[in-house]
């Protein structure tokens, strides 16, 4: 027995993220303050933080709170087997721990998409490849696939969702806002993994909150693998009451819809091409993005770059009408 | 390959806690309310949760405020060298994944004591027994000791404390309040992960946060292992304030002190011997222990009793002087 760690590749290689500001700090040093942050696709205008019982801070959470949590995301998600919902500290908690639940396996990955999917697979040892579609998909155990996929939008339909040989699993992070058809969660065909976030829709990605929807056996497990008291008294209080709150989430999505057709025109009118995106993001395509990345850098404004398709950046949106025009204005 | 998940034993037996009421709730259902938890070792007179800027909401957590609650926890536990620090969403979350870092392993756990280390270590496939003291571990791969015990407060001296052939965990979750020099995490001996918890000392069970004192092997394994963002951005704002600050920790200590002293005189009068404890609980016994639990039972209080030694009763801290005299008017 080595009393080095268990794991393949401990570090592995960073995974680049938006919604860090630290880096882009630094290389824009003279930029004007406040940033603005367009590098990921978190709904600029939260849900309001409702007053939070001081037992929320000062006990653990108990067994009442998380239900009512569950009941709350149940309700919202469509999900009529509770059973079948696991809350988690944030998604990532969750793209952290199947890995680990799964006997070393051939895993397509759907992408490109979001990075920490590929990362964590690997990273237990399993044999990952990414592929470009779902039909390439075909000889694997697991599939992971991003739906609607992020970055470029690109939505499979459910019907065309069947369990790969052994799992499917279906990161529907940024799918809130679509049509309730577009989900897995209230039909889970057997061996499927949905993933909900909360942060991203309700504009709460510091609270850390997620959602897993598994047949029992996986349930179980992403149970015994997060343990006890996994989400804070505050996410569950939270979550809880915003997740029952309909009429906010209709109001949202009316304001995130006017709003991402104003960023596509911005877009369009400086040069861009719109290649897809979601309600809370657009891709789009510009032969010159890298020098918009200065220019807007050097403007305080914050988006997403990918280093394997450098005419691409993913815009978020801008959370009131200044923010639109100190973009609209530093593009052009 | 399975499509099954890859555990030993993924739901195990269920560990009892204290600090949930919903059981003696339907147990007492005529107790009056509100219900007096003295079930747990955690401070009932919380740090004072500061206001929090929006962002520790709304953004994922950021590089820089995850650097600056590490250094805080690096004034506060002493520990010289910030790579060997890892913050997490409880201690819990630690106690979980050690076992999942470690090749299978022999595993003494020096006990009876917090039943969630044996747990986790069984679920993961290690072989475990239980010993009663850390001259009976001698032969492990992996020796888990909580020092100070909870919960009978035995307390081993750091000279006594040198890892075990390959790997001791030393779970200091009710240090604090003790000499700085009882801990290990200053001086951390090779092959040693110290496990610190916040929530008790600083009242705030429901933030979710604990850290991990370990090697840099270790330690970045375990920053693996938990992800990106594992911890809440308000967790990242209150422990960063909370940890600085000396003057809070000194007043707490010398209250709580009192506190105790008070616990162990009104136990005393009610016929109990004094077994152990810490600053924050009382470990005591009484030939009668059980009906004492359905006397304080019926007049809502709570308190941890345990299956293997029917006759202890463990006794956190009453928060103020009525809660001191309706736990003395129950006993009498």
């Amino acid at each position: 027995m080595s009393a080095l760690p268990n794991m393949a590749n401990p570090a592995g290689k960073p995974v680049e993220h938006g919604g860090d500001l630290s880096a882009v700090r630094r290389r824009f040093p003279d930029a004007p303050l406040p940033w603005l942050d367009l590098s990921t696709g978190i709904n600029p205008v939260p849900y309001p933080v409702p007053d939070l019982p001081r037992d929320a801070w000062a006990r653990l959470p108990a067994r009442e709170q998380a239900e009512a949590l569950i009941d709350a995301a149940a309700h919202r998600y469509g999900v009529a087997d509770r059973s079948t919902l696991v809350a988690a500290p944030g998604t990532q908690a969750l793209i952290q721990a199947l890995p680990r639940l799964v006997p070393k396996a051939r895993v397509c990955i759907v992408g490109p998409t979001y990075e920490e999917h590929e990362t964590c697979w690997r990273r237990q040892g399993h044999q990952v490849s990414v592929v470009a579609t779902l039909d390439d998909a075909r000889d694997a155990d697991v599939v992971v696939l991003v739906n609607p996929n992020n970055p470029d939008g690109r939505l499979v339909p459910v019907e065309r969702l069947v369990a790969a040989a052994r799992l499917l699993v279906v990161d529907e992070a940024f799918i809130d806002l679509l049509p309730a058809a577009a989900s897995l969660a209230p039909t889970l065909p057997p061996r499927t993994v949905v993933l909900r976030s909360f942060g991203k829709t309700y504009g709460l990605a510091g609270v850390r909150l997620g959602f897993a929807i598994a047949g029992p056996d996986i349930a179980a497990a992403l149970r015994a693998d997060l343990g006890p008291w996994a989400v804070s008294g505050p996410a569950l209080e939270i979550g809880r009451v915003a997740l029952a709150d309909d009429a906010w989430l209709a109001a949202t999505a009316e304001r995130l819809t006017a709003d991402r057709r104003r960023l596509d025109e911005i877009l369009v009118s400086a040069g861009f091409t719109i290649v897809g995106g979601t309600p809370l993001f657009c891709l789009a395509d510009h032969p010159e993005a890298a020098s918009t990345v200065d220019r807007l850098g050097r403007n305080g404004i914050h988006v997403r770059a990918f280093r394997q398709s450098p005419r691409r950046l993913r815009f978020g949106l801008p959370g009131d009408a200044a923010s639109f025009d100190r973009l609209r204005t530093s593009l052009t």
